[in-house]
């Protein structure tokens, strides 16, 4: 067997338990949060229509969006992000839905991006939105989203940044950069962060910016600030609470259909960028559905959070949730082994049986180690005459007798 | 804007928060009996490598497979089922896993059928596996799981049905049939409780099949009875609880890959067809590690379980998850709305605040009661003087007013 069929393809990954229970704890936390805020969740499917699909997110993007025909020749795609979906789900229902309409999803985006560090291809995100308000207590509510939700998986040393598309035009339109180049500059300044300052340089110099237009790109960028919507969204932000806050007039973000405020969550330790990234959209709808649905939500990484969890160790990393093995003595013993797995399972707690009766209680014993199951229940001939079960912890390597009645006692 | 570019692709579905309350419900549901079982969750990746999708599933199957092409020329294709990527991680993993493994996964997989009632192209499968260990037990626990499962989310008019492929191969090769072609009459009659009876002894007729052989498959199919491993299985089942088991003689599965027992869930009000389908499938992972690793496994399909649920009214049909609507009596009153909502998330309460705070409060009543939020709070000058707060139960239509610390008592 090649090794290249049994690894999933390149830039993809499988969650064996140990990540999955990370994953689990942290999509449950999050859903928690979003319904505290009032939002409901949506899913929609993996597959779109390209026709769908392009145009939305500029030239550079849909490159990365994996496009296929099906048997009847229509052309699909992957799904690339949740916020187009969103559109569509809007467009289609706008009737029955009541705005302002608050949605999470958390469901996986392809994008056949080069895998490196952090990038994968299968990217896990969760998407909030609020479509239908144009307040900035609608951006403000979903900055204290965030907030609230990494600092629940004790992830505290971040920072977000906020910034405006407002005030990234009005830079540009001083500078006297035409309308039709600004989203390209946008784009080229978005990579402040992760490419030195010479080489964007060199790319405003490429796109056909003059060295002075280019120095007094930077120097009104440095001299910019808040315009007054992008106060008042800071200002209720901080009122429910959110620290960290930082506006950064560089903060520019990549995508094409942000109209305001636009905010990014950096973690600082490990360094790995940015772990959300969204702001306001208040056209993307209208194109598609005719009519004005203002709108803002930020998309939360999974993976890249996930990361950050595993590497500093932020959650348990428990390798199961499984916490009792029941042994089986010997084939005659089954029934007893199977009586204790009743009683443990009707109080809820996490048990199975060894499966294969005929073995040796030493490599039952290994199986549970291996594992990672904490518990493992003996009851052989005595424990059955005695009507009791020998429990022994794994990891304190001690063990007790216990009647049935105080089974499920011992563990809860 | 065109219908079709607003409607999700044909045969796939949007899944708004109504259904979604129902899905997310029965997965965690479902979630938790499995960890109860000791099976830990695992995820694969949506996109596998063609070359592993393809020659497990027969060739039917093979081409309802989406395949396509990335840019580096690699060829992918989006997963069939749940049970490939699963072997494809035991080959992968075998060193660090401890067996017997015990999975579980919840993933959509995705085939280009027709799309009819009850059939998608996008479908949710949760996979129950035991890998390693080729006892009766593993199959009666996969039984097992699967009656609790479906008894958990009030789905009890249904019967499992049980047979193996061993006990139709002995009847194959006692009719005469040829090995070769054992798989080929398997799938033709494992539509016998979808076709006409006639239908399918014309399909086996073109196969190549005799008059009097099919006539004597018939016989001895109705003749046959479980052998001593399939009745070892019946008998833990229902010593582990599991009622509605039958051995049904004619029950085949469509898929190449089973060796041993078989077993499907069919839900007989309202006519469904099967819920569940799986088996024992003890060369799958032979063929792709080299090792032996007998496995067993379910496959629940949540799409037509949670079809049933939403058609029987069994679980609450709650549109929202919100609780509380916090109303802005006006832009001078947001504070305090601010406040009573910050009291009501830091108890817990899923609640939000009218976004927009130059809006009529019987608008932000309307925008409430289209939601399904059940109680609105008013927080106006009067209740400001007065440290209150009015709240009004939308559906029975009362209000009464409460003093700020007793709110969120009022919701506990």
């Amino acid at each position: 067997m090649q090794k290249t069929k049994i690894n999933p393809p390149k830039g993809f990954r499988d969650f064996l338990p140990q990540k999955m229970i990370i994953r689990d704890k942290v999509m449950s936390v999050f859903k928690e949060i979003f319904e505290k805020y009032g939002f409901d969740q949506i899913q929609t499917p993996a597959i779109e229509y390209e026709e769908l699909l392009l145009g939305k997110y500029g030239e550079e993007a849909e490159k990365l969006i994996y496009r296929f025909s099906d048997r009847g020749k229509r052309k699909l795609g992957l799904r690339y992000d949740l916020t187009v979906p969103l559109a569509r789900v809007i467009s289609n229902y706008q009737e029955s839905l009541s705005f302002p309409f608050k949605r999470y999803q958390i469901q996986p985006v392809w994008r056949a991006e080069k895998p490196q560090r952090g990038r994968y291809r299968e990217i896990f995100q969760c998407d909030i939105d609020i479509v239908g308000s144009s307040s900035p207590l609608a951006d403000a509510e979903i900055i204290s989203i965030i907030y609230e939700a990494l600092n629940a998986i004790k992830i505290n040393d971040f920072q977000i940044k906020i910034n405006s598309r407002k005030v990234l035009f009005a830079v540009m339109e001083k500078v006297g950069i035409k309308k039709e180049k600004w989203l390209e500059v946008i784009r080229i300044i978005d990579k402040l962060d992760k490419k030195p300052k010479d080489k964007i340089i060199r790319e405003l110099y490429q796109k056909g910016m003059k060295k002075e237009e280019i120095e007094s790109l930077f120097t009104f960028l440095k001299k910019s600030k808040p315009d007054s919507f992008l106060e008042e969204v800071i200002g209720l932000a901080s009122k429910m609470g959110v620290k960290n806050l930082l506006f950064d007039p560089a903060l520019s973000r990549g995508l094409d259909y942000y109209t305001g405020p636009i905010f990014e969550t950096i973690v600082k330790k490990p360094k790995i960028g940015s772990v959300t990234g969204g702001g306001r959209y208040d056209n993307l709808l209208k194109n598609l559905t005719g009519k004005d649905y203002p709108a803002t939500g930020s998309s939360i990484g999974l993976d890249r959070i996930c990361d950050v969890i595993e590497e500093k160790k932020l959650l348990s990393d428990k390798k199961t949730k499984t916490k009792v093995l029941v042994t089986v003595f010997s084939k005659d013993f089954l029934n007893n082994s199977l009586e204790i797995l009743k009683i443990l399972r009707k109080n809820n707690i996490n048990s199975e049986v060894y499966l294969d009766p005929n073995t040796k209680l030493e490599k039952q014993i290994k199986y549970a180690d291996k594992k990672g199951v904490q518990y493992v229940i003996f009851i052989g001939p005595e424990e059955v005459k005695n009507k009791i079960v020998t429990i022994k912890d794994l990891t304190k390597k001690e063990q007790r007798t216990f009647s049935f009645e105080n089974i499920s006692s011992f563990f809860s």
